[in-house]
């Protein structure tokens, strides 16, 4: 017999983005409503994210929006990033420190080429406990035959060689989207851990081909790329766990209706996160994965004991349309799947 | 010196769609503005060309629209289409047959799943010398792990199995954007050729991953396929020539405004076609090759003597701005690189 209800302590998204302003006030509150109380936030703004001020900064800002989300803050690894601003980071309660490669994504104009210049930073970050979370891409280069569908694998041996140096970073690996990411990880020590996003259990290449709603980076590879992400979540391999990489764009930024203009990278799942991912892990057999990957899996790697300060978010198994759109303070944000059906809704 | 001229005798576009009604009457005299003289025309109307009557019908229309131009008419390959129906067509001048698989592309809801169906259909084809055009990719099939992909290098084993059993019917495998698509039609016969477009001459993945007006089918590959691509047109090989697959789509079928609503799979490159290609070619150092690809050898492979009867077209080396989009009986399409300066000019 299938559940009809789940029930799911505490639900953790580790990898979302916020924005901030306008944008910020209009998705904040949707990360309650997939069902999450503790969003650890990507650092990329315009200008990151690069100091202990401004991420606590933005942290208040967060909690004015909606103070019933446990709010972990990161900073952008950057060259402003200094190993004695790391000690002030961990004391200040930042949970992580994010690297984005050069030119990869949205906002990462400012990323990193190389990471022996961040050695001393990581050093410091070993020894004070912070975690180091990856954007595991190497930039496009044609002369390379590197494009967005290999990007990912072509980043594994400098995920290994980081591992190898410093054994004791925790270091997560984020969305990933290919079976060698997933083998790369589960091969690497216990300090390394993996997110998996929602979108990528249910796209493959062919569903952002000629789609721009369904486009992000890392883009979704083949079929057994997802296969695998499938399959390590229905395995409940506890070094992978929920990072749904939810990105707000504009609409406007998400249409394309010029061919001088590529839409922005970005898929938004917040608003509909848990019952989405119950309807997805239903599909393949991992219901019973769903509390794990979603929240016990992850909590434990960032040493998050929210003990009965968060609540079990029940679902219930019952069909509720995703809404078209989401619009307020003059934006408006078109959530993944919008005008489909959900097989489960919250309580 | 670099030249500052090139003069090609008939230029010959070996693979493009014309459409009918209005798009037609806007498009079709986009050929002759792009330089080309020869026109091989696609059957996939909606609904497909099939019989000989409608061929000749279609064929009418569109010298009815410009006389000026030869064109070459071909039919769908469907369980419609007998060998009795295909003398008829070789005795009132069809060019070829065109093959589309299954739900791949653009109107081919009807295309085919099977060749064996068409054994006795090739048969006669290969008597009477007509050709066969492949759209050469296998449908997806996430079980499998087809998507779009790997659907083109999937379909090669076909290619050769048809080759092997009609080694005398000349088989043209279309727009290929893979290396291992080039390698196969160069390992097979002289009946074998491969027509390979212009824009898979300047796209890659990253191009369309996001950018709608860059998705086409088959989707750009990696950029040493692009490179494969580039390698055996300047290396002047004479089965491997010019066929644009220019595929208009009104601008609103373009353009992604809905995530429950994917764009229509086309790019399109008529009207500019010819200084496109002299630009490309010459980006990697195959200026030289342009008459041969553009012209001579299509021209040969198809047993086309145009003898004196079609212009030989003068490139002019200097800049030019490619229109924002062309408007006619009230259909709107927008060129590949609209907006772009393109370095050559037709006089």
């Amino acid at each position: 017999m299938s559940s009809t209800t789940i029930s799911i302590p505490a639900p953790a998204d580790f990898h979302v983005h916020l924005r901030d302003g306008n944008l910020a006030k209009l998705v904040t509150p949707h990360v309650a409503q997939g069902g999450i109380s503790l969003a650890y936030v990507m650092p990329n703004l315009v200008p990151p994210v690069t100091t202990t001020e401004r991420a606590l900064a933005y942290k208040a800002e967060l909690e004015r929006i909606d103070p019933s989300i446990t709010y972990l803050m990161t900073l952008y690894l950057s060259p402003e990033l200094t190993p004695d601003e790391i000690r002030k980071a961990k004391a200040a309660g930042i949970a992580g420190v994010k690297s984005y490669p050069r030119g990869v994504t949205t906002n990462s104009d400012g990323g990193i080429e190389s990471y022996e210049v961040y050695y001393p930073v990581f050093e410091v970050m070993q020894e004070v406990d912070m975690v180091l979370n990856l954007h595991g891409e190497i930039p496009s280069d044609a002369a390379n035959n590197i494009c967005v569908l290999n990007a990912e694998a072509s980043f594994l041996p400098h995920l290994e060689s980081l591992h190898k140096r410093f054994p004791r970073l925790r270091i997560v690996l984020e969305h990933a989207t290919t079976r060698a990411a997933v083998e790369a990880v589960k091969r690497l020590g216990d300090t390394v851990a993996c997110t998996i996003t929602a979108h990528h259990l249910a796209l493959t290449v062919d569903d952002w081909a000629g789609q721009a709603f369904h486009f992000c980076k890392p883009v979704a590879k083949f079929p057994d790329d997802r296969l695998a992400l499938r399959e390590v979540i229905a395995e409940g391999h506890p070094r992978f766990f929920l990072g749904s990489d939810s990105a707000p764009h504009p609409a406007h930024r998400k249409s394309t209706s010029s061919p001088s203009q590529a839409c922005a990278a970005g898929v938004y799942t917040s608003p509909i996160l848990l019952p989405l991912l119950a309807q997805l892990l239903e599909s393949f057999g991992a219901l019973d994965q769903l509390a794990g990957f979603a929240g016990a899996h992850g909590r434990r790697f960032y040493k998050q004991d929210l003990g009965q300060s968060h609540p079990t978010v029940k679902l219930n198994k019952g069909p509720k349309l995703v809404q078209e759109s989401f619009s307020a303070q003059g934006e408006t944000v078109i959530p993944f799947w919008a005008g489909k059906e959900l097989d489960w809704y919250i309580d």
